[in-house]
């Protein structure tokens, strides 16, 4: 009798976009007329830059001619593409890694979820709350929780809130966990780590043998001078951290897909009689056996980011959504609002007023000045009051949305 | 405490195509003048077909322009190319099947892998011998085997060999398996399972509450008349069988990546208290976490693959393919060969001569006619005697190969 995996029914069913979506029909058939502007997920709107989209046709071009024909490729991503990441994401910052240490892949999504396979199920994880759902989903998915509580919460994982009471950063958890899930700039806060902050955490997770999974894939919008791009940043995190990076944010791949993740040769796992393994050959039989490496094209494309000319079209598109961010903030703040992040990220946090609910709050927007934005608490209780619009619609919108907000009553 | 996944500890290091490598590289080192004909890996060479290539061009162009644009797709792929595999690969076959039930995806492999995350550890799988590696290796990944045993095999797999005592088809197993991998037509060794044959499976899987994995990555090249296509062919298949198909080798689509895995609606698998529960929801939640879609002009190349033009330039490959196979099986026919498969699959399956092992026909093969192919018992235990030819070499390297091969002593 084959059995499923019966962690899945643990899933909560009211995955907040879904929600979100069914709202936002339902007043769009009853108001066939109203232009509704979504500022909902975050997903970019601006085309891909030149460079990107010169070199995409010329790895199409490749794959054309028998000369110039590529089968399967190395699973860990071709040396060209995990070069140019190491000289320009990393070493030019001073930090080093090396090509070795990279693993191209299809999406951070796909990494930070699969990167759970190569540890054990008796694994504590922490998690922020609010945060990216796909941390704790994939986290119920490989059995190292209990059941899902009413308010959104799964028995076994270690949750730290963020919220205007610790400036949302988080605190060490009470109880220690084995890997630590967290992501700056942050998703959905927006809200970015010093390098003593981040110190703290890898000092921590050294201490306790801990392992930082790392989520960057914000990290291009980082525009203030001392805040860390790498966790690697950080003297240690080597031994204690896996980073995830994406060009979907940084280059508008989220519909061609291409991300990376760093695993450094000096980071350690534990078996259950405490001796050390390396992490990287786990992860590199994972890959070489249950993926079959990027799209030729697509890598292309991604190695074209590093070019010259790459570099200035996409801090080009980086700096447009910045512009956004901060035409939202100085009009969310203008008229009384208390607004975070949107400086080194593309997303903007919102108090709500006084005694307003972030549903109460994401309705009055859609119904009365026809925005969508993410209700913050669909990120979790900590996120109960607060509210996340997304700056990567286009500046037309961007400006509208803000006038509209501006007018409610 | 970091805890690393120990399943990973049991794998057997000695993969079969690192060593292979290891052997080709050592003799090209000693005998720089030979030119090497490659015949091992499964790889296409011929380059992707006019139409692919125009509509994959096309695909990058609407990425270049915000008007058209795509961002996020779909996590299960876009309707454009889930309808027409439905209509192509199934309903003008007569199956029914619904875009609904179809998955796009970046690859094959990651499917057969990944789909085990849906199951329980507690599944006992079973996979024939010899058999592609992946099956048993993601099987012991996923921590449903004991250690691995001097002959390749893990503990708790159930294995079905298939030789030439049994005409290359695995009987039923004594133990009853709760999810079976079958591959039709079989990599490594060529051959296909008739409709009666597979009834047989689905019988079994139906009577025992079982599901069959059904991997058809080589159906394109099908050419006899009464070999199902797919599985779901044989009435009551949809209950127990999952499909996984690829545009791999169909299209050569091994550098460009796109597959896609069938769930039909009516498929169950059971919790612990033998509740059914359907098994596309399961995969669905999957997929929408974990993988975020297949890139866009990627997803768009393919759909081209269904087109007229594509459809008969694509017939013109696999007949190039097919042609490649034929002369090769007559070749060693000729010189004296047991040859099997070629006929409806793009591999050779080769019996070595009375007392000639595996690795021993490798290395005369490689050292006295500069060909290289895969020995047999790589794939598993009962694969020792037999040898797998690939047929994806130009057509030039075929001839020779085999004028080499025949004129050996």
């Amino acid at each position: 009798m084959a059995k499923i995996n019966e962690n899945y029914l643990k899933l909560q069913a009211g995955y907040l976009f879904p929600e979100i979506g069914r709202r936002v029909s339902e007043f769009m058939e009853a108001n066939p007329d109203k232009k509704v502007i979504k500022m909902g997920i975050g997903d970019v709107t601006q085309p891909l830059v030149p460079s990107v989209v010169k070199a995409f046709h010329e790895g199409v071009d490749e794959m054309a001619k028998a000369e110039t024909f590529k089968g399967y490729g190395p699973e860990q991503g071709y040396a060209f593409l995990r070069e140019a990441i190491a000289k320009n994401a990393y070493q030019s910052r001073g930090v080093e890694i090396s090509a070795d240490d990279i693993f191209i892949s299809d999406g951070s999504k796909c990494d930070t979820g699969n990167i759970q396979e190569i540890f054990g199920h008796d694994n504590k994880i922490a998690i922020c709350d609010p945060v990216y759902p796909v941390y704790a989903d994939t986290t119920v998915m490989s059995g190292k929780t209990g059941q899902g509580q009413p308010n959104g919460h799964y028995e076994g994982i270690v949750y730290m809130p963020c919220t205007i009471e610790n400036d949302f950063v988080p605190e060490l958890p009470e109880e220690t966990p084995d890997l630590i899930f967290l992501c700056y700039p942050n998703n959905p806060m927006g809200t970015v780590a010093t390098k003593e902050e981040l110190k703290k955490w890898v000092d921590y997770a050294r201490e306790n043998k801990s392992i930082i999974l790392f989520d960057a894939a914000y990290e291009a919008f980082i525009t203030e001078e001392n805040i860390p791009h790498s966790i690697y940043e950080i003297e240690g995190a080597k031994e204690v951290a896996i980073e995830f990076r994406s060009f979907s944010k940084t280059a508008g791949f989220t519909g061609t897909r291409c991300a990376f993740t760093v695993i450094p040769e000096e980071l350690v796992g534990y078996d259950s009689d405490g001796n050390p393994h390396k992490v990287k050959p786990l992860w590199n039989r994972r890959q070489s056996t249950k993926f079959n490496g990027v799209s030729y094209p697509v890598q292309k494309a991604a190695a074209a980011v590093f070019s010259e000319e790459g570099k200035k079209e996409i801090a080009e598109v980086i700096g447009y959504y910045l512009e956004n961010a901060r035409i939202m903030k100085e009009s969310l703040t203008e008229i009384g609002y208390e607004v975070f992040g949107g400086v080194n990220a593309p997303y903007i946090w919102v108090k709500t007023k006084e005694g307003v609910t972030s549903w109460d709050f994401f309705d009055k927007v859609l119904k009365e000045a026809n925005v969508v934005g993410t209700p913050g608490s669909g990120f979790g209780p900590a996120g109960e009051g607060y509210f996340r619009f997304s700056a990567f619609a286009d500046r037309e919108s961007t400006i509208e949305a803000m006038d509209r907000i501006k007018n409610l009553k």
